[in-house]
């Protein structure tokens, strides 16, 4: 069970933005390398867009899509749905209450692969749905070269999402995966096999599934449950409960871990 | 089981570049942002191999080889061993009709890291047979930073190969994959941990490893066998059989992943 | 059981700089597209921590902290803990001696992305503790992105240390490792959930923990332990134990993977 | 004399801009090598500024200043001073009526090194008046070694001005260069070598000073004069009058050069 | 007058690319921080348009017009054209005995951004004239910016040109010039200010054009004409004449520079 | 005739070094944008041959010649010649006492071209006395690339050299510059067209050639002589006189040009 010692941090774009600002006062004023990174990605701007937007533009930054492109890409989704924005800040915040190594709000902005591979995927599932298939395939398969995550852009994902440490998460195009809901490096939500339409996992509000679960099908893990690491989930998970093995079984017992 | 509603791929180089280039037009008529890239990497080409080779040199491009450098290096390589061009457009095939998320021929080349990963290694293996080591382990462990794929040049593979999702895929050094096999991402062919010369699986015709499968030391993975995912597979498995679990058993179950 | 067929390493830095001096130049020889590559990375330096300092600058150059700044760091922090440099040592030793695709002495300082990140970490656990944290967690996650390895900087490693083949390993904040240790790829030792200081497992001399093994929570892996691949680990496992499934019980089988 | 036989420019940002999106798209459509530029170049965008300082940004891009943070700049300059946008409006109709070899409005915004440094200049002007003379002379240098066009931030410049081919320009800190200038590659308004506060050239309206002209010290270039390719000018130059040689005398004969 | 002291050098392609690959040799044997660049530019190749294509490709590279591309479409207009292929050994042989600086063949290619500059131009002129002027016109430009020298594609220029050093040199649209003429740095071609069809210099054969000579209209320097340095020219200048001064008058006297 | 009223700059290294220390921390306290390139150029090093080569490399980074290596290269020269420290020091303060736009030790170091070629030839000429030709014609050719200033390797300069504006700057290998000559934009030292061994001018001490002067033949430009702008020179100045034309010939008057 996840006990976080630290606040609520205040989920308004604008109040998140102040705690942002000064957090990076504090690292650029102390550390005389990253001063001007810092300047240029968050000091430099007036919005959490602008700064996300210029940080995802630039790890993005490829030949085919040049970061300068991109970045105009990217404010512009979030300009036209402002919702992504309302999602990134639940983000930051789930990082920092979830996250024990999260000791202050920047850190996923600026350092976790995870989080640049989300919020590409926000931006890339606009796209999708706004007739940009081939242009949200594209930064899929760049953020899978550049964060070794890949998510389909037709997945729908909801908000307070963590994705830690991140290395080899997989998510399928028919995937769900609800409000605040934890996946560390390695889970796969993945298809069964079979070629049907729907073919992948449902993951409920609140669900947390462990390093390197392998969850296959269209299957349902249920509000709050927990998922053991290195499981192999092939059936439902109800509410609530925690399965573990391979495969996995329902169990009272858990192994979940944070980081 | 894959059951695949895609019609049959047309597998000679000549009529899959045909495929290829038709594919290639609409997309660039579609999504301006790619129109140039779509443009330089396949309409400007008159072969399969013109294409394969620029996209992966502008992909491995680095100061030791540079892009210019690799990409006449693999176009020679193809020039010399025509067969990696029938290889080539067997894996093309292979990911159109077993892959549900590959809805065009193009996708493989243009985004897969896998199919990236895979054809950095056929060059790479015909340079390790042909005295080029150096050269070749250059490329694989440049491939195992840019993809998260690690292959050894001397591994033995077929055609007909897909690696899906891919990060975290490593194959040995003494590992055989024959033709039409699947594997997904953090699929291990790894050593039991004796140095003896030959220590790692073989995998037979038309095999399906799912995510996150350890198959570990010389042993058989049958023809059409399937492998649970997030099993670790210490024993031969026979042909047409399933294995699973941790250590894997027999099984007539499946929980194999495809994406 | 590892059996190593190859001598000792003479573990000298400035033994070992010579054996690394002939064996580039024997490759520098072999392979003209290389040439330039060895030289500048190992024929032109007259110290091992030199050639360390430029090859890991070239694969962590970015714009936040660019390649020339970076070797300046890397140096400076090696001549203030000469320390580093025994360790490195004794790494490049533990690669030659356990690693059967290892077979020259510059393979981990030239290729092997576990080493680089190996060694990354040995810079940013020492800005760790001299009061800068903001740059060590900027090379973690720089680390983490280029090599797809993520050891927090305040973990506690020894010498001797082989991390192979290396995507997807994960090494938490308050996480111990002894000397001459061995990691697969896709290892992770991580938290158990609880938000507690001391949360990661301590890893005795001489272990080996197989590909994908999950070792989670403040347990003891004893002294020459083994962790079979793909576990889950959760309880104590005491010294010259093998430790296998999921979750892992103690029991006298191997199945270790060495690659 | 100049005659021009293409019709004049409407000069208004909103009126320009229709004329340079209609070009883009002619361009776009013919040359598929360059369609994805000529996109994000220009038809992205909504406005003549954001055009302009995507374009610069690209060009000055250095890791000091990486583009992404010199676009903002840039941005927020021409936010801050729309007068510089009109600016712009005339400065391109300039090359369209005086240069024979501009036949399309879009060229000195995507091609000519001339128009690029000064609008870098006019940025660095900016930032020079606003207490920002650090960064508006590290502007300056980099414009000197990307365009080699050298325009010290505390020059006074007006519009319509025509930097041809651009090669070599330099143009002292007190220099003032008044509307409808043109100005050929290799023209200097530099000191007389008196290190006097006001020492450098004022060049009056509509004046045309050709290839390799020397013009030094605090000296008057009247109105709509022509100053010879190749002279050295030490006198004032009356309105209307035609200067020579080297030293340049007063003289009613004409040497222009125009490309 | 040129005395050169050098043999003539074999015009053939397939000659000189015999002496191109032995001096190559020679040069990676002395030089190892170059070897690889020499391989990877001279020895890997097997004919002297593919070095050239090769090095030019590298030079021009941007985002809008990759080297890999780059290196395609020159080497395709190479093809179409064999004829640049003999332009390009006489340019070499004109630079080997004429520049008492150049004392190898390899020189101009590796090293002189005139040739470049010029080579850059042969290419862009055969695009020009088959309907690809925009492409020509980005080309110019970008050699303008790289190599500061600034060749209109609709130019007319022969073969055993040598343009030394090169920095500032400026050819017009209408300009000719013949075989066997020399250009140095600052050398300008230009117009008179009249916006006539045909407004830039004829150069004939063997004229030599020393530094920053501006030549001006469509007026005509006959065959072997000297041009003095700084020289600013509006008459013809008949065969075998020397003309310098500003403006420049008919005179025995000779002053010009050769490098 | 130049009158500085700046104090005289100590000229010792170490002198020198506080002084650019303390004016860096200004700059990097007042321009957020550029603190770390101060920080990483100039604050973070312990010596003017540090900061210079640090700069110098980051100049000429290509793919030939790496920024790690050439800073390497550098550093290496600089400690085998350390006069070459002093050159740099007597230089810096060229700068700041004869250039009115220089009001800081700094800008030279940070901005001026002209500075980078200047001491880019200075470790280009000592490669040339050691063996190490063709590495120092590299260097040679890709500082007239980057900087647009050509100086021949072999070519002998003294200190307390400055090259304003710098831009086509010509210097040939049997040049001699004594100390503290001042050479601006567009001047050439340059072969009168006579293919013998010695054929450039010699400068001598406290010469000042102003912008586009061209100096032909070995002839000798006496000391404390002043040079005309736009001048061609082909014949001896004595000393303290003033030569200005085309041709040039000796003169009361002054026609200088400083910026």
């Amino acid at each position: 069970m996840l006990t976080s010692t630290k606040s609520k941090t205040l989920a308004t774009p604008a109040a998140l933005w102040q705690i942002l600002r000064k957090e990076a006062e504090t690292i650029a004023a102390a550390e005389p390398v990253l001063t001007s990174y810092i300047h240029s990605t968050v000091l430099y701007h007036t919005t959490l867009e602008q700064m996300v937007s210029f940080i995802l533009a630039n790890f993005l930054d490829s030949q085919a899509t040049p970061a300068l492109l991109l970045r105009e890409i990217f404010l512009d989704v979030m300009n036209c749905e402002p919702q992504i924005v309302d999602q990134i800040c639940r983000d930051i915040a789930a990082w920092y209450e979830r996250d024990p190594a999260c000791d202050h709000h920047l850190m996923p902005a600026l350092y976790f692969k995870g989080f640049h591979a989300l919020q590409t995927w926000r931006v890339s599932h606009w796209l999708w749905l706004h007739g940009r298939q081939t242009l949200a395939m594209h930064l899929q398969n760049r953020a899978s070269e550049v964060f070794a995550v890949d998510i389909h852009p037709a997945a729908t994902i909801g908000s307070g999402i963590m994705l830690d440490h991140a290395t080899g998460i997989v998510i399928g195009a028919t995937a769900i995966i609800e409000d605040d809901v934890s996946l560390l490096h390695g889970v796969t939500l993945g298809g069964s096999g079979l070629h049907t339409a729907d073919r992948h996992p449902k993951v409920r509000h609140g669900a947390m599934l462990a390093a390197g679960a392998k969850v296959l099908g269209s299957i349902d893990i249920g509000k709050s449950a927990k998922i053991g690491a290195g499981s192999v989930v092939l059936i439902d998970v109800p509410a609530n409960n925690t399965a573990a093995g391979v495969p996995a079984r329902l169990t009272p017992a858990k192994n979940s871990s944070d980081n």
